[in-house]
């Protein structure tokens, strides 16, 4: 944290805005007018434009207690960007919104923007627009992403046929095993503020709560490999409500093997120090923004090399209903409220 | 207000997005694909998009005990065409994004989207996307609009020239008499709440807080009549500070004459009512969504027609400074604060 505390009034409003936009570079041909304006103006020849939209409210999405400021700016960015690579889309450029109580110092704002600036020069993002203003109570980001592809090659959720094989990229769990170490460590501070976190040989699933990463590596991967998704979203509420999701506006069923589901090692060992079932976690867990896409049964051979990408089922028709097949050989249905079974 | 109440929780996230926005057409050609992805899709070809984003926090910027929710949701989407038209783009699409606490039912944010989709119709602009999500405490709403442009005719602050006519649309301060007026009888009610309000004959000064309208017409009237403006910006804060932002940003001084700011008869006798004086009010008053921008003189014969359009000064060396010729004829530094003179 900052040490020194400077009043965001001192600087009023365009002030402020000038500070926290001063060292963002435009990396967008497209941009054409960015911070200052009106509006942006972003220009396109023969582009589709992606627009995807979150806001973010202290106490409901983020616990400032555990949450440092730079983190919390790039995962602001990173959710949205997450959005749009879910589209097949390369994110160009944001707007940010903040509403902020008199609680927090410029300082505690430039750590935001810095966590702003670092995801979108690793994302290649202009930032290009946004409001700041006051909040009773708290803090609250509104991020907007907006993103260019091909004419024709975005790729919905609505499109999975029967037969495609359900894919996920990397691992899941991680951010809600990462949330219930982060929630136990503050529980345990608010009774004995002299007890120091215990984190040790926790730092993955912390840093896949903390720091989550938009997988634009998955996106490149496909333009390199001609491959198009039949169907795609990202995972933000964990893969039982996602896979749902696919299956509703596809108009399809599925069949999830809970072997395939990918755990990291770290993630397992946390689980079953809390006394979860990984697969549970990882089916229910959210937050993990990894890409959940289907694939043409014969584009199976284009994705075997990327170890970032594992088959976890295929879609059925719709009569066939939504199942996990278990290690076990039992057949459960999936629900958004996850695998009750397990949890037994 | 609707009288049936029915609880948000009953309906799920996907569930409220489906029924928030199930009547909304698609307007423009434009939008590829709208609300259910995770990114709404926006074509163009050979157009420039206009980007402008704008949250608004319950008790910061409306007070709900005299907004109602469909003037709110009306306004929240004014207020961000008001600054795509500054850009002398004609806006598409918007997302909206809102928190709201349990004190809100289903009815009350139906009210909100009945407004909202009342904007969206009379300017034929789309919803497309957008974010619910649960608050602490109060209702808080971030829109997004985007626009479109001919390449090179969007207007921006920075380019008005020394010797430009200053324009203003409509007239001034009343949204801020209104505001007055509401505070007042707030007030008195929050004292007594037997006291009914007493609006009659304020319903214009009331009307243009409640429901301002983002001037389509004017961007229209350029657009038939081959004007393009130097600069442009939409008023928001009130004029002292816009017209200080267009010579700041133009790296110019300006004069403008008190007797040219145009002020509606309706205004002038609610500012005597509350021993306001009226130029202040419109100096200074703020949300009155109308457009300042700056004209070259040769143009001034196509404007003259307009009986929306006031020249109310014109741009000078920044040498000059900015200053304000009263009726009296005294000249008075303009400061964002506005015209402390007259307020003595």
């Amino acid at each position: 944290m900052s040490e020194q505390r400077t009043e965001i009034a001192e600087l009023g409003e365009f002030g402020l805005i000038d500070h926290l936009t001063k060292n963002f570079e435009i990396h967008n041909a497209s941009t054409i007018l960015s911070v200052g304006d009106d509006a942006a103006v972003i220009d396109h020849y023969g582009k589709q434009t992606v627009v995807t939209t979150d806001l973010l409210i202290e106490g409901i999405h983020f616990d400032l207690m555990y949450t440092p400021m730079k983190h919390l700016g790039y995962k602001a960015v990173m959710v949205n960007l997450s959005d749009v690579y879910a589209m097949n889309a390369t994110p160009t450029q944001i707007t940010i919104s903040i509403g902020i109580s008199n609680r927090f110092s410029l300082e505690a704002l430039d750590d935001f923007y810095e966590g702003v600036y670092i995801a979108c020069e690793k994302h290649g993002v202009d930032l290009v627009g946004g409001d700041t203003s006051s909040s009773n109570k708290g803090f609250i980001v509104s991020v907007t992403a907006i993103g260019e592809v091909a004419p024709d090659k975005f790729v919905k959720r609505s499109t999975a046929q029967t037969g495609d094989l359900i894919c996920v990229s990397g691992d899941l769990g991680a951010a809600f095993l990462g949330l219930t170490l982060m929630e136990r460590e503050k529980k345990i501070y608010l009774e004995n503020p002299k007890v120091q976190p215990d984190l040790e040989n926790e730092s993955y699933v912390v840093g896949r709560l903390l720091k989550p990463e938009a997988r634009k590596d998955i996106i490149e991967f496909f333009e390199q490999n001609s491959i198009v998704p039949t169907a795609m979203m990202d995972v933000s509420d964990g893969i039982s409500s996602e896979v749902l999701h696919l299956c509703k506006q596809s108009n399809l069923g599925c069949r999830l093997y809970e072997e395939k589901i990918p755990i990291s090692d770290e993630s397992r060992k946390a689980a079953y120090k809390f006394g979860l079932d990984p697969t549970v976690c990882a089916l229910n867990g959210g937050e993990d923004y990894e890409l959940i896409f289907t694939l043409k049964q014969e584009d199976h051979d284009k994705i075997t090399l990327n170890e970032e990408i594992s088959v976890i089922g295929y879609m059925t028709e719709i009569t066939e209903g939504c199942k996990l097949l278990t290690k076990g050989g039992n057949s459960f249905d999936i629900t958004a409220q996850g695998w009750n079974a397990i949890t037994q």
